[in-house]
């Protein structure tokens, strides 16, 4: 790159928070204490109001935009919202985006070094809930002085974090922004984590978990757990334009249902004939050179074992009871991994504490990696209602 | 079992046949002589026109109904279709199911004696598709003396078989049923055959194929090839609803989203907390233990190539108009894996060709399976369906 883009966050340089107050985790273990790595992108006002937190997915981490140098290919994974003039605005906002505890991007997880033992975590890191996540989030605002978020965002397990900040904190948020969310997996997606964790557990690289020591990693079957993660962000439909452009000899009309050919005859043999076989192996294999196996399982079971009702009798309308901000949920047409229904259902259960929710479908073809795209009416959606929460924070503070 | 069920096949032998002719392949390779395993239910009548062909999906076999001895505890894969006053009645027809050439359960594949070498033929088993299916079947139905098959029957690859039949030998069958059926895979559908390829190639125990040779077999990766498959076979509805009976303590009201735990407290550790995933883990890891891994590869790679226009210009409606049969196609609302939508475009596509083309779409809450189940409106249109067809074979012949 030459330049950084005008729309950009610019060049960012991550931060890192150490805390020494002990965590105590849902699990029952104590984090003695723990490095949290972050970027803020805009400025904190005066009245600190106009901040905005920023919580991951699966395999985000706290890069959420802008580049780390010029010689970045990439911005950070949601570049396509945040930035100067978009529509997360870094020129009203200041937004903090973390690594989540337990994540391979910085902050303290299964490939930092055990402070009681002087070698890395590995596969003894406890196993981290959405809750912890929230409080160790919590403790990140205070050490920024933070009193109120103007709001909190994530899109899938982002948005289970939006979700449990306002039934954990419901005074720290002035609105929660959940985006591609489900109120809990069901037995499908456990399902489909299930066969992740299994593909890493069983390569013979995984040695337990204390593959680091050995100077090795599960690359195969962390690999195919990413591909297999990789189908159910994506539609059926999306797949077939992404692998179906191409009109071969083979297929002369119309929709080919994304079954172009890497070459024009078939193998007959085991190696990938299909794009879309190749463009999996790709995906994949770049991930699990850049990525933690023992973290994938960890993320994986925090998905799992997320259900904010369950201290509620199972009626999250109760979970929801104490909260104290506005709700804007979003869904995606074609998002079978997390699908309308599944917002929905929060919605009726917010609607049923009495809650002030936005709820916005947007007909999408991408599946649920939409939430990470530019698409139009969602990014419209998303501008609108922050703009007015700028407002109304900017009001409140005044 | 004490005796065997009034309504059942009964007691089957299987038979084997041998072939002598060479089979010449799509993928240019020639098998020289192969054998077919078989079994027969019900009587074929003096004019042999009673006769049904049933073509089995990508785990299948000849053993489609009744028991191999009172011993057995489990009943063919498709029992609750085939019988004596069943929908695929054996009081009015002549059943022929047989093993697939490439199948482990008794025909001509990987773990069968080359006799060029001596070994077995492992990896070097020939690619084959669903043509050659047909072509292997048309050499057994000379075999058996019969003409005209009153009916090609099949689900899934299994109707990919009976389509193929209609374009290939359109004179040789009266009636085409093809359940839960597509045209061709989708991107999504070879992504997820790409991954059970991937989990199972990747297996140290594999060798490249030759696992036999040492002794060993792929376990754990066919475990993880068929619990990826047995999540596209449920619908997520099924699901829930299979694994969220119990009322537990965390889960004491309504849908618990099939989130049905092993015990009371969850695990933070990587043992299956849920029951959803221990299900998995048991059927994957049973069904490792009785099917062979490159049977496995190879039929995924039949499913993959299947795509009957690809002669006919990319034109499905052109592919059928030599076709001479009636159709009955026939999907389930909630089979993601092979939607009601694909079946649609098949009838669309008949249609175009002018053909005799019965559809029904059956709500059924089961996904995939639900073509080897007793859905009562399902079984009763099969039923309905080939009384007539039985009607029309018997005045043809008359």
């Amino acid at each position: 790159m030459n330049s950084i883009p005008s729309n950009s966050a610019g060049i960012i340089e991550p931060q890192n928070f150490h805390f020494d107050k002990p965590l105590n985790l849902t699990s029952g273990r104590i984090l003695p204490c723990f490095d949290l790595i972050v970027e803020t992108y805009g400025e904190l006002n005066a009245a600190k109001s106009n901040a905005i937190l920023i919580c991951h997915a699966l395999s985000g981490d706290h890069h959420a935009a802008g580049y780390h140098s010029l010689e970045d290919k990439k911005a950070g994974w949601w570049d396509a919202c945040i930035g100067p003039g978009k529509a997360i605005d870094t020129n009203l906002f200041y937004i903090v985006s973390l690594n989540n505890l337990g994540g391979c991007g910085g902050s303290t997880g299964p490939t930092s070094i055990n402070p009681e033992t002087g070698s890395h975590y590995g596969p003894n890191f406890p196993i981290v809930t959405v809750k912890d996540w929230v409080t160790s989030q919590v403790m990140l605002m205070e050490k920024l002085k933070i009193i109120k978020w103007a709001a909190v965002v994530g899109g899938s397990l982002g948005g289970m974090q939006v979700l449990q900040w306002s039934i954990s904190f419901p005074k720290r948020l002035h609105s929660a922004i959940c985006i591609a969310g489900a109120p809990k997996l069901s037995a499908q997606n456990i399902a489909f984590n299930e066969v992740a964790r299994q593909s890493i557990s069983s390569d013979p690289e995984f040695f337990g978990g204390h593959y680091l020591e050995r100077n090795t990693s599960p690359k195969k079957g962390l690999t195919l757990a990413r591909m297999v993660g990789h189908i159910t962000y994506l539609s059926d439909s999306a797949m077939r334009s992404k692998f179906g452009k191409t009109v071969s000899k083979f297929e002369k009309k119309g929709d080919n249902f994304g079954r172009d050919l890497r070459s024009e005859e078939l193998s007959f043999g085991f190696d990938a004939d299909f794009q879309v076989e190749s463009y999996l192996h790709y995906q994949g294999e770049r991930f699990s050179e850049n990525f933690d196996a023992n973290t994938y399982l960890l993320m994986t079971k925090a998905l799992d074992y997320f259900d904010p009702s369950i201290d509620y009798d199972s009626d999250l309308s109760q979970a929801f009871s104490e909260s104290n901000c506005k709700f804007l949920l979003i869904s995606f047409s074609t998002d079978w991994r997390f699908p309308p229904e599944r917002s929905r259902e929060i919605v009726n259960d917010l609607l049923k504490a009495n809650k002030e929710v936005t709820y916005l479908e947007i007909e999408a073809d991408q599946g649920h990696d939409a939430f990470l795209l530019p698409v139009p009416r969602y990014i419209e959606a998303l501008r609108s209602y922050l703009n007015r929460i700028h407002t109304e924070v900017i009001k409140n503070a005044a």
